[in-house]
């Protein structure tokens, strides 16, 4: 099927869903909330599983044959494998913690990949009104005009996004902050907010210049980042320098000018 | 002459000198900047000092006789000591790296202090849209609707922003990751957005639940936030516990149910 239909179709269907979903998450977000909590910081609500449903569902009756790929089903129904066929790979509110608390990062990420390879993304965040979309081969944009990443070559003028994660063992809490020490010699400053897909939208539209996150909910919370990063002429690959893994939680993005510079620095920093 | 004026018109004052400062903000932050540099991660615009002017001018055209304490003054002129006479406290361009790199969290912040005590705040977001008020003793708002602080009174719940500064020195960077290290153990998780005056209003509208940040640039950074935090029924402090002082910068902001709680952790982490 995915070879008969243009790639701006699957885009136009994944941009009425995420508008759909981004209208249920912008009620929730201004009402009290009816939180479960999945261990100490990781946070499900209603929103989340409604906009799951919702997206799937729109998705579904458009593509009955493709693949589906959500953080929900997921955890509910244990890993799906990522195979060549179309396969949307969905988040349906990134930023849950920053849901809950009413900090305004939060969005619906949505991604397609046809031979594993993403291909359209959507990531909508509806209370800060910001639709990003990127085509593969038809560039990025957000709200509609062409987004490009930044072009900064110098560490030292470099904004840092990343995040401290779920996780709070001392481990893991060491690494974290000794990473976030080393680089903190290098780089202008460090923003924290809290979702992923924002972070990888804020690196293709270079109001953030580089960005690291290890250990993020999967595949749904990258899928549609990355091909939003490329189509803005950024990159995406893992902290240390080599290829990005789709099925490891490890990502890094950056323009090219500064990738090299960036790996070096976090390995120093390891 | 403050005697015989109602608050309330200070107040629409200083919130037509900040949507006027607001649109200065918003038409150069869609712009290509030019940027000055005052040391490595210390930026100035040219919108930044266009900023003061305008606002500093709209306040003394309406009361000629106050005092004006500003970010760009006190830079070219010296320290202006805060005395018992209204004194306006502003700072035009607040979050200047996040103004310069495209990151949606700057504003404007408007205090004014009647007998050295915070009377009236306006923090201004032009590019989210939003506008923080609050009058001594008549509540605290956001786009007119009434804020309070949040209800969370076990740290495990809470969400904490605080900022990396702009010193480099090892002593410095050290003591800033050490703290949020230990921090991290023992609160939900930790947001930076690169804008004193936005964690403030975060707090007084509880989407956030704790800050803390030393060496701010000073009193122009906290005298609207402190109001408005006030007003929407937090507290405001030195991270110590101990009472808050203008004249240092150091700051700490939470609800009354979570001060203490709070003060515990960040005096364990000294």
């Amino acid at each position: 099927m995915a070879a008969n239909v243009p790639l701006s179709h699957f885009l136009a269907t994944a941009v009425d869903a995420a508008k759909k979903a981004g209208q249920v998450i912008r009620n929730g977000f201004y009402q009290t909330k009816n939180v479960q909590h999945k261990g100490q910081v990781d946070l499900v609500t209603e929103t989340d599983k409604a906009c799951e449903e919702l997206v799937f569902n729109h998705l579904k009756q458009h593509y009955p044959t493709h693949k589906f790929i959500g953080e929900e089903t997921t955890a509910a129904y244990g890993a799906t494998e990522l195979t060549d066929e179309p396969t949307w790979i969905v988040d349906p509110l990134d930023g849950t913690t920053n849901f809950v608390h009413g900090f305004p990062f939060v969005c619906v990420s949505i991604g397609l990949t046809i031979g594993k390879v993403p291909t359209v993304g959507v990531v909508y965040n509806p209370i800060m009104e910001e639709l990003f979309t990127g085509v593969l081969g038809e560039g990025a944009f957000l709200n509609g005009n062409p987004i490009h990443v930044s072009s900064k070559d110098e560490l030292v003028n470099c904004l840092l996004a990343t995040e401290v994660g779920t996780k709070r063992d001392k481990l893991t809490i060491d690494a974290t902050t000794n990473k976030i020490n080393s680089l903190l010699f290098k780089v202008r400053s460090i923003r924290m907010s809290g979702s992923c897909a924002m972070n990888l939208c804020g690196i293709a539209c270079g109001r953030l210049d580089l960005m690291y996150e290890i250990g993020y909910g999967g595949a749904w919370d990258v899928a549609a980042g990355i091909v939003i990063i490329q189509e803005a002429g950024g990159l995406v690959f893992d902290p240390s320098g080599k290829d990005f893994d789709i099925t490891v939680t490890r990502i890094a993005a950056a323009n090219p000018l500064i990738k090299d510079s960036f790996v070096d620095a976090y390995q120093q920093a390891e």
